[in-house]
């Protein structure tokens, strides 16, 4: 497949345009300005198009699908359990497996071509991924209340059957992780045998560290001052490569500990504003040399999959919160949505629109009037562009979505079976109430 | 025509389904389950769209789409002397009014009918406005540095013909309003005589207010204590009606200021977060019984004029400022979004649908992934929607938008001169420099 006549944003974030990118297989095979030779080469039109990487979203729940807009502005533990927890209760696999498909269905919409995931019934996301054609890194959390071995658990089991099964399958596009669901939601010794556990299988930690002022202050009072990242770090859990999700209420320690340890932050600016959490402090983990990633989060706190549109509010809100117009520039903000999230999931082969990369790539509707007149296309991407704007996703060079059309997945059925289980679900909880 | 099958959000913001709604001339005539019985309407397929009030843009400068993109990431003193200032020094009349046409295209695809409008060549932004079919209120801002009489000052004589030429042009469509710039670019007289002026005329008021802490700070070192605010009230300007834009560092005596004066507080939340400028007290503003709407500011600070990423932002903002999720509501958002921007517009006829309003009305396609399952409409909207998602936008009964296409805006044109406009500016920049 050959883009003619495109825009493209490089590996190097300048912007060319009139090029032509051509995909081989599952890479990208040629940039220039001039058409390759190529024989029998399917040719997209590439004029009032944008050529960039796909986004990878660095945190999220996608089978939370189900519960967009379902109880809203509640205070965090009235929503989790008068809402969340017992709607989460009823699900089953076959709910998880079409919620999975929809928030995927949602993410190719938004242009994002891999998700690192933590949820239930990892079987059923695992065949969504699989069927979609879309990467992801996913995992189970692990959480224990009492005094438990790892391995008695029902999620360490899932979790060890799933990595067995499933890792690196879809040619690599899937991969499972291990995951430590937070620090207040497990013993200190179950975190030691999952660091182990996750260190023998080489695979790659998910963790929420410090989204709420509560859960850091509680886990100081806990541990003797340790903060979530410190103890985190004395148990080992960061000696495999790890993605830590939210990392709002870091102290000067952990800063230290993520810089070298090689921890990603991944931060949920719309999540966290949402759920009155706090604001990442992201300027100071660029300046310690952190890997920042961008993640949604479950679309119950946020309430969509909208790259875009995150990233307009990781460039804005801490231009506001430090004080400094100046701050996270367009580049930022995109190596943040591309680059960033492909290194935290061990993807090293992607991320960025050079040759060589993986064909992990969107284009991007550019002829819009608010996307006119063009000073910069890469500002206006960043600041302008709407989240829908994207209208092609592919995937290891695999048109996954083209102009409201989805190659992978009956959205029809996937939203019908949505519909119903959300419906069901509801008059489940009403009969209880 | 008739708006039939459709979901509506009504003027109590209930969502109700299957609905039909009927428009004679410029104004909604009829609400019902039930198809009316009209001889000749034409008849809109409702299914998988939400029919809503259209949205009030309440502080804006719409031609500055120019400068969309335009110098990012600088100080703000730097950004206006090095880049701002220059540009708009070579603006025309032409450039204008095709600027304000873009701008114009632009709310229109996004929902907004009716736009508070402060900028400079008004005549040619009036004969914008009256050719879109659009609403605005118009106004000019005024600017003096010395010992000037406002009845000499330039834009003072403009802003007084423009009146009288065009107020309430257009079927009332198109309003002038007067304009003080701010505090800190007017002398204590030009102020005094504007109030008298305003009140004269029987006009409304626009008026930047403690935008930055600089110009809050400043004008209380300059007139002995005194806010913005207090300053400007002590003159007479609030006997006018007036919507006061930004009002992000407003004081205990400004929420009585405002509360009692009726003075609408128009906030930008996009636009002040890209500035750093601050976040605006909305929570305490709506407890004070304070009409709160909602601006987009200039593009070059926003940028774009996407009403439902406004709303967005101005629901999460808040919530993380003030920690507490509970607050500023999806209700209170579309209220600020809507009838509050109507309102302080001094359009009481529209801004809800309600019958016997003006159909200032808008579509959104509700079929998309994003917007499924559905616990809520009117939560999906708020908290899940693109802003592209409207496709169908109506100003007094007419549509003026619809499925991509402008049915009074020549959209290529129009691209294609702000295009040149922008070019011959950077060009004549660059010779200058």
């Amino acid at each position: 497949m050959i883009f003619k006549d495109i825009a493209v944003i490089n590996g190097e974030f300048k912007v060319l345009e009139n090029m032509c990118v051509g995909v081989k297989d599952d890479k990208i095979a040629y940039i220039g300005s001039k058409m390759p030779e190529w024989d029998d080469a399917d040719i997209y039109d590439g004029r009032g198009k944008l050529l960039l990487s796909g986004f990878f979203n660095a945190h999220a729940h996608t089978p939370m699908t189900l519960l967009r807009g379902y109880g809203e502005n509640l205070a965090l533990m009235d929503w989790l359990n008068t809402r969340i927890f017992p709607f989460e209760a009823k699900l089953n696999g076959k709910d998880i497996y079409y919620a999975m498909l929809l928030g995927i269905a949602e993410s190719l919409r938004f242009g994002i071509v891999s998700t690192t995931d933590m949820y239930f019934f990892g079987e059923d996301m695992a065949r969504a991924v699989i069927e979609s054609g879309a990467k992801n890194n996913l995992s189970l959390g692990i959480t224990n209340f009492g005094d438990e071995d790892l391995y008695d658990l029902k999620n360490y089991k899932e979790g060890k059957s799933l990595f067995e099964n499933y890792h690196n399958a879809g040619g690599g596009r899937l991969k499972i992780d291990m995951c430590m669901h937070a620090e207040y939601t497990s013993s200190e010794k179950v975190v030691k045998q999952m660091a182990e556990h996750c260190r023998s299988l080489g695979a790659n930690m998910h963790v929420h560290i410090s989204e709420t002022r509560e859960e850091h202050e509680g886990c100081k009072a806990r541990h003797g001052g340790l903060t979530p990242a410190g103890y985190f770090d004395s148990l080992g859990l960061f000696d495999s490569k790890t993605t830590a999700a939210h990392c709002i209420w870091l102290e000067d320690d952990d800063f230290r500990i993520f810089s070298e340890k090689g921890v990603t932050a991944a931060t949920c600016p719309k999540s966290n504003l949402k759920l009155a959490s706090g604001i990442c402090n992201v300027p100071r983990l660029i300046e310690s040399g952190i890997n920042v990633a961008l993640g949604t989060d479950g679309v119950s706190s946020n309430n969509n999959l909208n790259m875009l549109e995150e990233m307009k509010f990781f460039a804005l809100i801490h231009k506001e919160q430090w004080n400094d117009p100046r701050i996270i520039t367009p580049e930022q903000t995109l190596y943040a949505a591309t680059k960033a999230g492909a290194l935290s999931q061990g993807r090293e082969d992607t991320g960025s629109l050079k040759t060589g990369m993986k064909a992990d790539l969107i284009a991007v509707d550019i002829t819009s009037p608010y996307m006119k007149p063009s000073h910069s296309l890469l500002n206006n991407l960043i600041y302008s562009a709407s989240g829908s704007d994207v209208s092609l996703t592919m995937a290891d060079g695999k048109v996954l979505y083209k102009d409201g059309e989805y190659k992978t997945i009956d959205i029809e059925k996937v939203i019908f079976e949505t519909e119903k289980s959300k419906d069901r679900i509801l008059s489940e909880l009403a009969e209880i109430n």
